[in-house]
């Protein structure tokens, strides 16, 4: 509702803006009491808090919602933004940055405690109306806001390689970042931002007037005339940093909220997030079960003893990835039985993993699509692939399917395979207090698969 | 499994056959127990019900499984394949034909009832094993194979225009011909495969030989080598009922038998297969919802309103199809509310909408993917569509969004809404007894694509 547009010397919102808010305040409430939600937190953020008529918005706010409304102090909320940071990233110890329309916000981040948080005048409102306020960008008006930037941000020590990015402007770049390089889309969670693209992207931009930047693919018309103050304050600040990207989070003070009030201990912090990640997905969609599980210890087993054995790399990220795509390989059966696989991939691309980076969460969703039929390939996520992918996920993909066939039955009837491997073969020992003739004949199908991963016979005992 | 394979003279199901089948019916069984289904209906059907050692096969298979094993009559077999048909179809009177690898059942319908079944020894193994035993297939022997099915199926008087047909060797060509006429896919449900598109696939099928009939796209390898006459077979009974199509149905014996527990009435008959498809998937999503239902009554009120004053021609089916995206609109959200549209429409063409053709699921699932963002098309789904239905996903698109809109509060604050229309503009007016600002706004955003649907002027009053 842009609350704080229009605000004069004053510092008062103004009676249109306060309207709008109010109809937008409404609605939020009449859908918190449809929805039979009980327990709601109300936050006001900078622009209400600085506003000179603070106090007369916020009684009619409470007045037209019947909510509480909790205005945020500036630590307040730099304290949510960093929780939503590091619960939904693997930051230990660099930046969380913050950029709105009044300020940008820094937080200092060591061994996942916040170590301490600045703000500054430099939000992407503010910078827009004082160097960018024409239709055309010039290089100078650009180079003084560059400059103005810079001076402000430096000293103090506000460096860190690892920098995460939260906010609206923060998401809009990465998204047209994205788009330019033809990327397939299943959003910005985890993307890195690289100083290139931005640079790039900050060039394209500064070509376009004002009036036509919101037509960029990626970045929402409504921005459009504050990107190019945004793009150049973002530049700046990981100059500053000295970061050669920016890694972007879909979560912001909203997530923050609700971690905390969520989580006990102080800070609030998941211990694990990828691995939470993985297993809320699953949990969502009924699958941290005895079967998933076993398909994942089997696929672990396997791999550890092929790495043992020297047949791949043995790589601790690769076998996270495989642990997940074991732990979410049938979620898709939930949108239908016929090509759950397919599902599956659908539903690990667009529900989003926290904690892992797009190519990552890709590979996932590869190997799970890869469990049964078809021919391990990137398809069309190649676009987010690195050299060597593909023969990762042909190799994950080809374990993936053995255990899943031994595990047929879904009671853990085969309870353990031993793999025994030479020059010509790879042959499975399968432990189980029953007729086994089912399971061993699925595994032994996936023959052509594991020989294209492995270059050896697989074989059943 | 293959279980009548290499059955000779003494029609004995062979001895691996048998140890295959079991192996698969111990792997059910655990499965069973594992999943902890306590309601399991096992049964045998025509391979088992013919066999001369039918009853060893069964103690043994029992022994194993620690099921119960009920075997078909050829009568229960052709009732279940009915209530298939009927209850995933708009079927009301015509035929149901299901082919299978020993013969080919037909059953006549009248008003949703059975009136008749009949089975001809014109099974796709039978058929192959006698007239296309070779690599290659000769035109003599096509020809032979056609006129010997003809000559069977004549007389009797099993004819009907509406042909449902169920079975693997149907479902292969149906994918077959949507492959080979270049048509998104998302199942066969309701796809009507016409006898041009059959006698092409014909053609296609034997220029190849029949170990490379596996290969074209759609057929199963393992079906490869009978589907050229499982093909001809449904050609000539397509032929001798008087019929231009096939309609295919994924329903089969199976989902006959779980309709027939699951429903009281004898015959078993859900009363509105198409509405009952579209409430199905709103609740298994959780969307049966107030919200939805009123979503629902306000766009089917606009429609109605509009087609009085003639703006549009106010068809019976794409009133149906907005209702069924009204109610299903919402359902992406299971998946992430960020693109929820988008997962919707995803959501709605890959869970089947049984009673629907799939140019109707892809219209309802257009008309959901717009009900927020983006300007109506076709998409990838135009292969899909007719000449003016992109103006009618248009139609729709905007009906859903201004209900939307007036509904955002998801407590149904706009009771009703009145339209008037003349040659400029159409003024709604709303029905509350609260303050409606924000709803009336949200209205007026849809102002561009009202205007591009009906040429008129959105008002708000």
């Amino acid at each position: 509702v842009r609350i704080s547009a229009g605000m004069g010397e004053d510092g008062a919102l103004r009676p249109e803006a306060v309207e709008r808010a109010l109809d937008v305040v409404e609605v939020f409430a009449h859908f918190c009491r449809a929805s039979r939600m009980d327990d709601v937190r109300t936050v006001a953020t900078s622009a209400i808090r600085d506003a000179a008529n603070r106090e007369a918005f916020l009684a009619r706010a409470r007045e037209v919602s019947r909510l509480e409304i909790e205005v945020l102090s500036r630590q307040t909320e730099a304290f949510y933004g960093y929780v939503a940071a590091v619960n939904s990233t693997t930051l230990s110890d660099g930046l969380v940055l913050d950029l709105g329309g009044g300020s940008l916000q820094l937080v200092r981040v060591g061994a996942r405690r916040l170590r301490e948080a600045g703000s500054w005048p430099l939000g992407s409102v503010r910078t827009t109306e004082r160097f960018l306020p024409d239709e055309k960008a010039s290089k100078k008006q650009m180079r003084a806001l560059r400059e103005h930037a810079r001076e402000r941000l430096a000293g103090g020590g506000w460096a860190g390689e690892h920098v995460v990015g939260i906010g609206g402007t923060v998401r809009n770049l990465a998204v047209a970042a994205q788009k330019a390089a033809e990327l397939p889309e299943f959003g910005v969670q985890g993307y890195r931002l690289t100083a290139e693209a931005l640079a790039d992207l900050v060039e394209r931009l500064a070509a376009l007037p004002a009036s036509q930047r919101g037509a960029v693919p990626g970045v929402k018309p409504e921005r459009g005339d504050l990107i190019l103050a945004g793009a150049i304050v973002v530049q700046a600040a990981l100059e500053s940093a000295g970061a050669a990207a920016l890694e972007v989070t879909e979560a912001g003070l909203r997530e923050g909220i609700f971690l905390t009030t969520l989580l006990d201990g102080d800070p609030p912090l998941i211990p694990d997030v990828r691995g939470a990640s993985v297993r809320n997905l699953a949990r969502e969609y009924g699958h941290d079960d005895a079967h998933a599980r076993h398909v994942a210890a089997l696929s672990l087993s396997l791999f550890d003893q092929l790495a043992a054995a020297g047949l791949h790399p043995g790589d601790d990220e690769e076998r996270e990835l495989l642990w997940a795509a074991a732990l979410l390989h049938d979620i898709g059966d939930t949108v239908d039985y016929d090509d759950h696989h397919k599902h599956s991939r659908y539903l690990i691309l667009n529900a989003g993993l926290p904690g892992f980076s797009p190519r990552e969460v890709a590979l996932i969703a590869l190997m799970a699509r890869y469990h049964r039929k078809g021919s391990p390939s990137g398809g069309f996520l190649r676009p987010w692939l690195r050299r060597g992918d593909e023969a990762l996920v042909t190799r994950c993909a080809a374990l993936l399917r053995v255990a899943e066939q031994l595990e047929r039955s879904r009671d853990q009837v085969v309870r353990e395979v031993r793999a025994a491997a030479d020059d010509e073969a790879v042959t499975l020992t399968l432990m189980a207090d029953e007729d086994v003739a089912a399971p061993r004949w699925g595994a032994l199908r996936q023959r052509d698969v594991f020989a294209r991963a492995f270059a050896r016979q697989l074989e059943v005992a």
